[in-house]
């Protein structure tokens, strides 16, 4: 899972709105361009390395999808914003990686940036970055952090022409983009249930501390779940009534299938929550029920020895005159007397329910 | 009860958007089909083993309920739905079993899915299965994962032509489905209520660390319920407020009438709630008094003879010139002078009363 | 305060809806049935033996109010039924008492259902009762769970002709019936705070287990009282809202009155719930402060005479060669390290502030 | 401050609405009433014996402030009352000092009640008194329960003819008098921030059980006001929004004043419990980290001498043959050894941070 | 960061409203005043001495910006006020330094208050400061307590006529202004979210009293950010939402970019605070985790050396007839016992698993 608290802001402090600053992980590899420009019958698909090499693809019948791996590259942005005529404020959005999820429509183009997360099986960590995407009415620009992502099977279903894919325009493109976004969400989660029921069981078997931090470790990750997941609910809303222009009526049903996901999503982040809480509860009880144990034993034993160590004491005394250490039986005498005090104890301890 | 956690959707992401691909307990046996068929005058009841023989009931006078025990049975699935004109997304919610109860108006028809829960007498465990409903103008389709369901009173009642039922349409028929699915919810919550009611009793008579396991469990219960329950009531206020054509309106007030029910649901859950979270606040002070208990219990033998049994120590000492050990009356003298010891101590304690 | 969980909902399920089932407390007397029946210049008040004597005055000019005591009879509810055109529906909510408070209307009558709570000053408990109301155009019936209620004061005015009463119409009577209902309730939060305040007391004298036995059904009874009452703001606010026609417009403000009572009520209701919780945090805050108390007894008297303990049981040891035991002031020396050793102690618990 | 719990309401349950019961405190002196009458240019001011003087004034052209205080003299409300046109449930409102802040407009006036809270400097205590305003055209009734008042200034401000408020009507008057009690309000919460603050000082230095049932006292409080202010918002709310005639548009914006002062009093209340909160936290991690500490200083104390007392025990022991007793060097090796046990188990005490 | 807790009003209370009362930290120094005034193609930047010297600016086609550093000096206030038309009510919530942000439309200017935060390096505490705008339709006046800003870039971009400044009017001006107060407050988080990140280190490693009292800081600090964020939610909103004549349409976008950002700044100190909450139990579990571990270590010792410390008193004691000591191989025998059930002992605690 991604440390909780990133710094996610460091644009000098009234400089004037719309300057571009790239705000994230600094990084220095050449941005990625890749280019899928497709009709109903054919595609082509292509790496690009000159920015220009785009633009004349901007008003083709085809449906044009540019993906770029790579926003710390501000010239690169920026010619890319002027020539598809995308506001300053947008291109200031996409190169600060510490946005929340929004959809803002704007003359010739709809923003939508939101948080893609991949689950590292190498590293067994959670990587999260951040998606813009900007639907025009022939073309899609989908922008990126850094190479890799969850839009491979996309690829492949455009290429081999499987499904609605080719035929339904921009927006439906941007919502299977979405939807797999969306689909991860849930692959996340289900990893992150697969741990809480892994330290539900611990929690019964050995409480220790080490449940504790992974406990509050868990609840942090929730909380990071919540605060990506939450404004989507807004943003596929929004989508769903049909707000913008240049998303198809005919899709609709299909953005209000991502919500009702969003929605089972916020459900189940809100379950773990609640879980979460309940087990550090759990946790809580184990741990000053387990206290009271251990107190119950030392008082048992202090309780049955401190008396009868007394009287020994007694008779460890050297006083020249302690009449019972000249009586024959006196020794005997003595035992008799702790005997019978530590079996009256135990009866207390029995009736006192503490054995 | 069931396992709270349940991985919901394994759907392989990225996968076009409407591909079937069944998401729950895996299942090999045959799905059942049963079919009745009635008009005011008339009733068939029958098992169906081809799916075609559904097909030309579909557009009849009378009412047609086909009930389908099966979904992982995908190539059936995909009949039933070309032949009704089902939509991709519905087959695709139909035979995922981690949805949310929700209810969406298609073309030709309304699509309901809730959580049948049934308590298994045998083994004291609540059985919790998805229930699909597809409400069409002349029919009305009834998908489950399993054999087994709430329904047989329904079906007498139909043979039978008890009551309203029979003449009542098909919309009509769907609200008593729903009905005996909500009805059960109330029998699951009586179950739980006893449940609550026996720790109750017990946390009073003896806490000990099972009741708070079992707390814990209730609570999770509860939460699995809640999750449950409360999108049902979005779902029936919707129904109630004539929001669809399918429904009549005639047949309002008796959708209001679950609507009710829910919120009755919804109102014995957060007492429930409330109640697990009052328990839990007790069971957490009764166990930190019984420490208090543990502790005075310890500190009043510990601070009676700490002091006396140095005393006994002193005069233990084996030193040469110990001018108290010749005296006569030292050993009466230290007796009194410990015995003094004791009471004062005893007054100070009974003062504070700690005792 | 009556048992919070009672099991409040036993019907078969699976029945046909709108068969009548008597859910609640089994009773075996006969029902009761009383009749006051006035115009603003006479009025007639007896018992009706006969159901059918009811019939006759269903229609006439003057206000008939029809009380029955006995809702477990259920052939007098279908002949009532029956005979003043109510729905199926609502005979099944009256005679199931395990309802939530509402309001419903139907095509001649209003159909009101309420908790009546009753303080039974004899056994100091409070007794609770379903009431429904049944308002229609120029009859009020009124359907109770047993004998008793709080409207006697009601029936005197009528007779005596106090006030607006016999002017206003049988909506008019319906609110006085409300209002006395409601009004009982601020006497039982009376009686609740009287308790609240005397445990307020109690847990400043001597906390003792029993206190948190006794806040914890309070709590339980709050939330009790809470779940009647919240939904009774609903209903009035609708009723306010001239939402019914046999509501007058003249009488809004009564039930405007009403209103405000039941959100001061819920005013109430949510103070005592949060004094509760402070008076739970301020007990376990006492138990922890007692504890450390404790402990610090216990630490003060150990750490003070372990280490002189040891210090005499160094001299009380046998060897043959020990040179201070030999000493003259060897004893002295002794006890003046002692002491030497408690003053330090002294001092350093003293600087703590354990002392 | 005052009690938090007054039994608020003692009406004879069932009596016919609208009927006068003062509730209250009992209180016996007589009424006083006081009136100032004044256009732009002329005022007087005059204490009225007879309530029959102060009806000619009805009508007049002229502002007239009728102030009462002694609202339990029933007879003087009902001849108030039955001459200005008072509905009976307000006048049932006013002499139940029980209410609920709120506003409601008549036919012929506008009805406000709100508590008025005064700081006795003596008594170093918060006197909370109802006050009702009954706004007419040219009139305007203020109604306290007795003598002393927050509203001197404005008194003094109307003879000297300072500002605006003798040429902006009833409805203006009536502004002051609760922008008078609302600034009322923020010097009381100024002292309880006073008090918040010197118990947060005393929290840090010397935690004690005094501390705990302060802040209970002052959660308690916080409580008290929230209840009182909160509603005043949605009373202000609408005179604000001109839903009442009586009040004149050009003096909407100093309504909206006095709201923003409620929502600003509402946030610092709100802060206040918050804080308190915290402040109970802190307390009681403060008290557990001192039983941590105190636990360790017993735990390290005899850790390190009960090993040795048992060594110096065994060498007590008088058995014939104990070899190590005869050794020469015996008493020096058995010291050696009880040195290095000691530094031993300091040395593992630092490891674990315990020291 | 600011103590929360500062006494925000002072008003005479009863005084007239509108009456100009400077409520804040007192000050002494005169009032500064400086002025730019300009239109797309030139500016001039200057002290102004004499208050009078502005008023010639008012109504001129240039934009004129006058930014005040003392708003204790009433006469300017009254100055200022009486030449630009502004309301009484305006200058006294001016000068009353405890505001809650807000906007308010009069006839001809809209008046916005907000806290500006400054971390002032030197000191490593948050500076906070009210800050007035008065936005007309061709002047800004911006109202400050004291000299010192956060819009000395804006005042250089002004001046190099960079950007869009210098051509979109006033209400564009206004923007710049608040949007270099809101990325103040970014900062401002992001040094608290490094202090939350060190905390959280220290809370792992070496877990004291101290971070207690921090954690409680850091909450009061949260609450405070929280208190004077939340209320600009709702400023912004509107004026996004074209509610003010005086805000251009073109410059809506600008303005939702900021509320976008409040938004943002909301969902942060919301983590902050669930995250403060979560380390605060973290905390408290870890404190009960170590008492755990102290308590079963004293326990251990005790319950092993207790017993065996009772065996070697009793061969200490000095009774004439012992057997035991007397048989030649009782040293040897005691010893063995006492080794026997200190390994009994060990395995038990291992059973136990407190080992």
């Amino acid at each position: 899972m991604p440390r909780f608290l990133k710094s996610s802001r460091k644009k000098t402090a009234g400089s004037a709105p719309g300057t571009l600053v790239h705000i994230g992980e600094q990084r220095t590899e050449k941005a990625h361009i890749s280019l899928i420009d497709y009709t109903q019958d054919q595609i082509q698909e292509r790496k690009v390395e000159q920015v220009e090499a785009l633009f004349a693809l901007r008003d083709t019948a085809s449906t044009t999808w540019i993906n770029i791996d790579g926003i710390h590259d501000l010239a690169l942005m920026e010619a890319i914003g002027s020539h598809f005529g995308i506001h300053p404020l947008t291109l200031e959005d996409i190169v600060n990686t510490g946005h929340r999820p929004k959809v803002e429509e704007f003359d010739s183009y709809v923003y939508m940036v939101l948080k893609m997360l991949r689950y590292d099986e190498d590293a067994h960590m959670v990587v999260s970055e951040q998606v813009s995407l900007i639907l025009g009415a022939r073309f899609l620009i989908s922008l990126q952090e850094a190479p890799g992502d969850v839009f491979e099977p996309i690829r492949e279903r455009l290429v081999k022409a499987k499904g609605r894919i080719r035929t339904r325009g921009c927006d439906y493109l941007a919502y299977t983009l979405i939807d797999a976004v969306v689909d991860h969400y849930f692959y996340i989660l289900e990893k992150m249930g697969e741990q809480i029921e892994v330290l539900e069981d611990r929690l019964t078997d050995r409480p220790d501390a080490d449940v504790v931090q992974e406990l509050h470790n868990l609840k942090r990750e929730a909380l990071y779940l919540r605060k990506q997941v939450w404004p989507m609910r807004e943003v596929l809303s929004r989508l769903t009534k049909g707000e913008f222009d240049l998303v198809q009526e005919e899709n609709y049903r299909f953005w209000g299938d991502v919500y009702d996901h969003i929605v089972q999503l916020m459900d189940t982040i809100e379950s773990y929550r609640d879980m979460l809480a309940g087990m550090m509860d759990l946790y809580l009880s184990t741990v000053s029920n387990r206290m009271n144990q251990v107190m119950k034993v030392l008082t048992i034993m202090a309780t049955i020895f401190i008396p009868i160590t007394f009287i020994v004491g007694v008779y460890g005394m050297n006083f020249k005159h302690m009449p019972e250490l000249e009586w024959p039986w006196g020794y005997g005498l003595v035992w008799a007397v702790m005997v019978i005090l530590v079996i009256a104890m135990l009866i207390i301890f029995k009736k006192k329910k503490w054995l």
